[in-house]
């Protein structure tokens, strides 16, 4: 049983920066987040930086049983505590609210912890505790060092220099088997230099980068300059700053040395900070730097409370957990630029929402809506699925309405993307560099739609979701290992989808990921079920293909015969009116010449157009790709839908092309190159 | 609707004593408690101390909904806060539920408080959060006061010095609204001069006059001293005593100071203390002149963490409270000793055992159970009322098993107490010094039983339980106040249980509490139904009745002629078997010429003898009253119970004696006098 570090608030800024830092160094996360003060977006997006989805729980560290159950789900060998309200204005407003969620909730942390014998733990704390050090009249604790005495000023530090003191007589009633790593931080600063997660404050930010970063896209005026007329180089105060990254790695730090102990428990105490004071002029220039421009100021008056110096002093951390800031204020400045400019409302995106979609509520698989004008579009993590697609009040895909009925095993693949090789490998069996590869065969002798557990079965990670120029472009990303289902390499899938108020354009890319393998092969689409009627079946549409030669297949096998012929009941742009008696299950040919692995540079040509006389929905198909299958639906019988409930058009590479020299070149994907393709649906009403 | 005073922790220590000086001070009081350290029955003895019932609620603190329900029920004009785990030496064996219990427990509470915007809170704190003074290497705050600089030495003390923080920033988050005052006490000692309450130490006590008090009693050896080579003048510490009476009356002091603020808010601390210190010999010489000998002693090593001086200064809560510590440490040692001598083990009686009764869980109507040898009897608030009398086995009183059904209509007063005139009063009219009475006629023109709510239907307080040479004494209480059922004056009733292996005795004892009036009447009794035969009905029970003459009823009113006559059914002594054809509902006479309203002192007559077949159980009836009711049951028709189910033996006063002149006196209690009783059940096998 895989060994998990907890991390309590590990959606919030500091929490989601030490999540990346603990995968990277090799650990397993589990994360818990009352998600009060922060966002589940930072983790879906952690997900994206580290390829690999997270266990999370949306739990209140004071519900002592749901707390419970994640330790009895999950081995947990040490925990990192972030979860906090942290504003100290705030903290003087609602006190109560800062002890209960601060103390109490550590209470119910610790006692949790003790019931399952996990007794590391990592806490975040915060130089708050010292107060104000020039209270001595001299400059003694000027660096603060750990010996400084604590005497915090506001509710905020005293919840954190009560949780300190719990910790320390916790560890005093049982010194030989509880260790505790004390962190008090400095001033915190930047983002992850990916640009994908950062601060993201409510409200009108407390702290000075944040400030300047609203000012400087212009959701703030002016920068408020509190006192110029301190004892420093520019006669503004003095603070240490350091950045996220830094500060997250502080955590490993000290996990490991924890983890080292052995035998022997600990209390400790030790400051993160970089040692080096900057100024408010400092930050501003270096900030102004990044930005590339002077932003507005003002010098108002001293603030109360504020001092002139509180630098770390950080050498207990340096010395004894080996850990060093190494990155500068500029290098901050410039990645909360990147954070700010990719993220304009942090990660609040308008016209984006989401919810839980299985009954369990995992946040693995969730239900994103896309609203843009007339056209409303659902997206679930479970194979990067298409749920919804509503134009102007009319859904035009078949679709459960919750998550749960997606893993049914009637479900015909709804709204799903298919791979990593859609539609038939004959015999479940391919050579590839003069080795064979068999499949689990899934449909008769053959293999369909990647095989058992294909695309289509996986929850992806994501989604990144970014609004630009009014079209949502929604990323989601799914990790496919070496072997899964047989198949060599590990791929990296991205499913993206462009959605304006009219149409929605499908981008799929994948690549191998490392030197695992030469090549692999590879063939993705989605299998959504349209129905532009309004009704229980298809019947009625008129359909238009604009392409009339078909991959002849064998009528035992269902397999190609490798002949392209004109098909005899479809003519090129010639209108088809479905019906009872209308059945088509065939892959037509767009180009039969294909040969490259990524398409998205090609022309994009219409292959299908669609309407219907009671919606007046016209609904057209575009794609780069050398084929597209089109199904009437005859074989759907699922929980509220029955035969011909949807039509597919499943623009892809030719069936079974690894299987055929000639159109094998379409699906092997090289080490280095790129697979890529592109489907677009266009919506208008006749 | 009334106001009430919210007292957590109430049934502890320094919580009952401080109830009982509440209500002495005209307070209403709700007390919650969640009886882990703590019990109950100093509750039920505070009740007897002020004579009025004490709304109670088992509920932890931390159980937010639940404390929620109280403030739904009472209107609670302000809160004394003492619910908290208090052993240091525990506290750093435990330290987290003590922050749990102490911090989260207040935490909680404060919530509760803010929601019913009830803004006014005395807490309990310690002299402990000043940790050692003597840290300043001079006398600077010897004697110590409120402005001594905080810093405790252990998590017990951390945990009130944490609560006075949390109370001091919600005081200055709203300085308008809240008043809170923080009681510093020092070291409490003594108990409530009725001997009925006082500290009940679990296992070892670590205190020095409750560890003194049970080596005075022989439940420990000695008493250690640690060190006598201190600066005092007999070589040992120094501590400040107080009288936990006067403690108690710190806090009205507190609350009342705060009321008396109105429209602005206060945070401010008092130390409770004396000022005066007395040494660990002073108080070991106090104690063993209180005993009345000297008590065995050893001076052993110092204790680490003890100083020598630790003496309130409290002259900020003498000026500004107008409070001031009255009792010496001899009042102390004498109200200590007799609280011990009378409570050998505390709350705890060997033999006695509770439980609610009612569905509802309410502590008013408990049902209380005695074992002494063969012989268990179960008796319960309700009524005073004797639910069991369990004899070598076999059940011989009719019974509910629940306290619900005891409230139903159809309950032919099972075991109950009878009051406050059992039996019929003419026409619900009397007339008593010149003056007429009319009762409730609740039987037909009449008034049966004291009225539409008589004693049978009252929780009467208590019991206070001792046990004698293995008899248990078990003492019910209800005054039953004047206007109720329209009987005059205010009576204080006492119904008094000895229990011993084969026996029940129960007396009755009424006395006019006050001026109100000069005279009221009265006749009490039981209304238990015996069944000896372990059968549904009393069929083939023997009796014998010791006297033959009745007193004569009309036949249609069922009221007395006057004439007293030899019943025609009965002779004196000569058995008489029960079936369905016998039928007595008649009161039969001892004394023609009573004229006692106390008969305590008369000769304890027996008066009824029955026996079963089947069980062998000898049932005896004696009495010092001059008549008893013979009752076979025919008209019981209740949940369970057929007619004949039981019969009855009710000695008391001639049935309707105030409405004859020559009877009168029997019933009529008047200013300064006492009427008693006394009946007598005494079983064996035959």
């Amino acid at each position: 049983m895989s060994e998990y570090i907890l991390v309590t608030g590990g959606a919030g800024y500091i929490g989601s920066h030490t999540v990346v830092e603990l995968i990277n160094n090799g650990h397993k996360v589990v994360v818990v987040d009352n998600l009060v003060n922060s966002s589940y977006d930072s983790i879906a997006r952690v997900e994206f930086i580290v390829k690999q989805s997270i266990p999370f729980f949306n739990i209140d560290l004071r519900d002592h049983d749901k707390l419970s159950e994640v330790f009895k789900a999950y081995k947990i060998k040490g925990v990192i505590h972030f979860a906090a309200l942290k504003a100290v204005g705030e903290s003087t407003k609602i006190p109560l609210d800062y002890y209960d969620n601060n103390v109490n909730g550590t209470i119910s942390l610790l006692n949790v912890l003790k019931e399952h014998n996990v007794k590391t733990i990592v806490f975040s704390s915060s130089a708050t505790v010292y107060g104000d050090v020039t209270r001595f009249g001299d400059d003694r604790y000027i660096p603060i060092p750990e010996e400084c005495p604590l005497d915090p000023t506001n509710p905020y530090g005293r919840t954190k220099f009560v949780v300190e003191g719990i910790l320390k007589d916790i560890h005093t009633s049982d010194p030989d088997n509880w260790k505790v790593a004390i962190l008090r931080y400095f001033n915190p600063i930047g983002a992850h230099p990916s640009g994908l997660i950062g601060e993201d404050p409510l409200g009108i930010p407390n702290n000075l980068l944040p400030y300047l970063s609203q000012v400087a896209i212009g959701r703030r005026d002016k920068l408020s300059i509190f006192g110029n007329d301190y004892k420093s180089h520019d006669g503004t105060p003095i603070r240490d700053y350091i950045h996220v990254v830094d500060l997250a790695k502080g955590h490993i730090a000290a996990l490991n040395y924890l983890h080292k102990l052995n035998e022997s428990g600990l209390y400790r105490e030790w400051n993160l900070g970089t040692g080096k004071g900057s100024t408010v002029f400092d930050i501003y220039h270096a900030f102004s730097k990044a930005v590339g421009k002077q932003l507005p100021y003002e010098v108002v008056g001293r603030r109360a409370g504020d001092v002139l110096d509180l630098t770390a002093n950080p050498s207990r951390a340096n010395k004894e957990l080996g850990w060093k800031a190494e990155l500068d204020i500029e290098t901050a400045c410039e990645d909360l630029w990147r954070w700010t400019t990719k993220n304009t409302h942090g990660f609040n995106v308008e016209g984006y929402s989401w919810k839980t979609f299985e009954s369990d509520g995992n946040y693995g698989n969730r239900l994103h809506t896309f609203v843009n004008g007339d056209l409303t579009v659902a997206l679930a993590n479970h194979g990067a699925l298409i749920q919804d697609i509503n134009f102007d009040g009319d859904h035009i895909v078949n679709a459960y309405d919750n998550g749960d009925d997606y893993l049914l095993k009637s479900n015909p693949f709804f709204g799903t993307t298919v791979g990593r090789v859609a539609n038939r490998i004959a015999n479940g069996q391919f050579e590839l560099n003069g080795k064979t590869y068999n499949l689990p065969k899934n449909e008769n002798q053959n293999t369909l739609h990647g095989g058992l557990v294909g695309y289509d079965k996986e929850n992806f990670l994501g989604p990144i979701v970014k609004k630009e120029k009014d079209v949502f472009i929604v990323e989601f990303l799914l990790v496919d290992p070496d072997g899964k289902n047989n198949f060599p390499g590990d791929v990296e899938n991205i499913v993206r989808y462009f959605i304006d108020n009219k149409s929605i354009k499908i981008e799929y890319e994948a690549r191998l990921l490392n030197d695992k393998v030469d090549a692999t092969i590879i063939n993705i689409t989605n299998h959504s079920y349209f129905n532009l009627s309004g009704d229980a079946t298809t019947d009625d549409t008129v359909v238009k293909l604009s392409y009339d030669n078909y991959l002849e297949v064998d009528a035992k096998t269902l397999l190609p015969t490798g002949n392209v012929i004109k098909h005899d009941r479809v003519d090129a742009n010639k209108p088809i009116t479905l019906s009872e008696d209308t059945f088509y299950d065939y892959c037509f040919v767009v180009d039969n010449d294909a040969d490259a692995i990524d398409t998205r540079s090609h022309e994009l040509k219409k292959v299908f157009e669609a309407t219907h006389p009671r919606s007046h929905t016209k609904f057209v198909v575009s794609t780069t790709e050398p084929t597209y299958q089109f199904y009437t639906g005859v074989g759907v019988n699922t929980k509220g839908f029955v035969a011909r409930s949807g039509f597919c058009v499943e623009p892809g590479r030719f069936v079974d092309a690894i299987n055929n020299k000639k159109w094998a070149p379409q699906v092997i994907l090289k080490k280095g190159e790129v697979y890529g393709s592109i489907i677009q649906y266009d919506l208008s009403k006749v």
